[in-house]
């Protein structure tokens, strides 16, 4: 592989994500000295890449129906679609990546990806599945930043037909990014690792808002649900799209966090406060052991 | 009343609350040209005391077998102790305050308060019910902050006792320290709301901590499990108080929370992406409306 930056990138969806892939490979990677990479765009609609262009984030941008030509010059292509278009896309066009090029995603979730790819890639063009750990609650390229990644989780998911040496490019790649913590895992530990921290969060906060009385609730808030809740503002397409992919898995953790939920009712019903306060003690302890894990991120 | 600056001010209990109570007075009001007002605190455990006089922010600290002398000092008296300990406070100190003064609280519920203390308080001291919406996940006052009320609600509960010059200046005194609304209820719709808002978000964040198959799932956060279980690092004995004290609305809104768990969970069981999308749909647009609310806070 060249170096990351004499490399051509092209960024398939140009949307938060996507946006903040160009923006941080521009900021970080493009910005040094001697650079000759390139980053390329193509999305469906025509703004963002007007947009990233104007701004100077993307060398070129490339029309839907034009996205063949942008495929034929990248060494690295980051699909930035929902999880099923992801897969369509790189069936769609297995004959138009550059021999060589490493093909890499961001969907949140794995399974039908990884089981339904195997004959939808090249021999001579690699796939490594990834999950960065990272995004906000608004939409859209204009909503992106290159910051976005700074001290966040990256999840790999090396396959056995990934070589060692475009492994070793996108963790560079990723590391150049701001990812502070680079995980590897097993697809199908992803799915219920990620159905957990992201899909359970989700659910929890739509439930919240949706239990709300009424919408001026906020005027009683401290924070607390405010801060539970920003993620309710939620994208409903991709995230029914995410539920529905890893609905086992999530109904899974559904249930362990009712139960959860049923040990406290129980002891406010049963009014055992020696009980709730030792369950709250251990809430605590096991908290802050996170909060030591989230603090390597600060590095 | 006298003007906000040339009042003298105490403080029971120098936690966070009352450490920021004590920073925001000093940097927000006796900082004012020509003040003459004063801040003292009293406090069970010295470190406190000491920590706040070296820094300059109160006047003068005094031990708590030395409280009564402080009281008899004070034009405005903020007890900020847990709820219980608020309650005898003010019922033991009965005959120490000053004349005219006014005594108020920061207690996160109500209903005990306001029912217990008609014996409690002298009629020549006015008691306004009051309840600061902020805080922090750590404790102590070395934690606290003058800028923890900056865009917070504070939300004040009027008795047909309390005098309009008392609420007038009560307003005055919650405005210079940094709230920017202040919401006018009956106690018990406050205890009704803030069980939902405060009580049920710490429940939700514990059972989430203690849902979670270990402590290193924080390798596989994004953020949301980070931000919804930040307010896990509870202080279990307060809010073990908090609970018990009213369990009968949190039960009710633990209920209603798991109703709406239950909507989506039969969504992913019967497979139904089109109700889930048209549910999260109006997630996201009850949530934004919220947010509109929230940003009354930002002026």
């Amino acid at each position: 592989m060249k170096e990351l930056k004499h490399t051509i990138y092209g960024v398939v969806g140009l949307g938060i994500m996507g946006g903040a892939i160009v923006k941080a490979i521009r900021a970080h990677i493009l910005d040094e000295s001697g650079a000759t990479g390139k980053v390329y765009a193509s999305n469906r609609s025509k703004a963002p890449l007007s947009m990233a262009s104007a701004e100077g984030m993307i060398d070129k941008g490339f029309a839907l129906e034009d996205v063949a030509q942008m495929l034929s010059l990248c060494d690295v292509v980051y699909v930035c679609l929902y999880p099923d278009a992801t897969l369509q896309f790189i069936k769609d066009h297995r004959d138009d990546f550059k021999s060589g090029a490493i093909v890499t995603d961001i969907s949140g979730v794995k399974t039908a990806l990884v089981e339904g790819l195997p004959d939808g890639i090249r021999p001579d063009v690699d796939f490594v599945v990834g999950h960065p750990m990272a995004g906000g609650e608004k939409e859209g390229y204009i909503n992106s930043k290159a910051s976005f990644f700074i001290n966040r989780n990256y999840i790999l998911m090396p396959q056995p037909y990934n070589t060692e040496e475009h492994l070793e490019f996108m963790k560079q790649l990723i590391t150049a990014m701001g990812f502070t913590r680079i995980v590897e895992t097993e697809y199908k530990n992803h799915d219920h690792k990620i159905a957990f921290t992201s899909q359970l969060c989700h659910v929890i906060a739509s439930a919240l808002v949706q239990s709300a009385e009424d919408e001026r609730i906020t005027e009683f808030g401290g924070g607390s649900y405010e801060d539970l809740t920003r993620i309710a503002m939620i994208n409903a397409p991709l995230w029914t799209e995410l539920f529905m992919a890893d609905k086992k898995e999530l109904l899974t953790h559904i249930d362990a966090f009712i139960t959860q939920l049923q040990v406290i009712k129980q002891d406010l019903e049963t009014e055992d406060a020696l009980h709730l306060e030792k369950y709250l003690e251990e809430v605590r302890s096991k908290r802050m052991k996170m909060s030591r894990i989230d603090s390597i991120r600060k590095v």
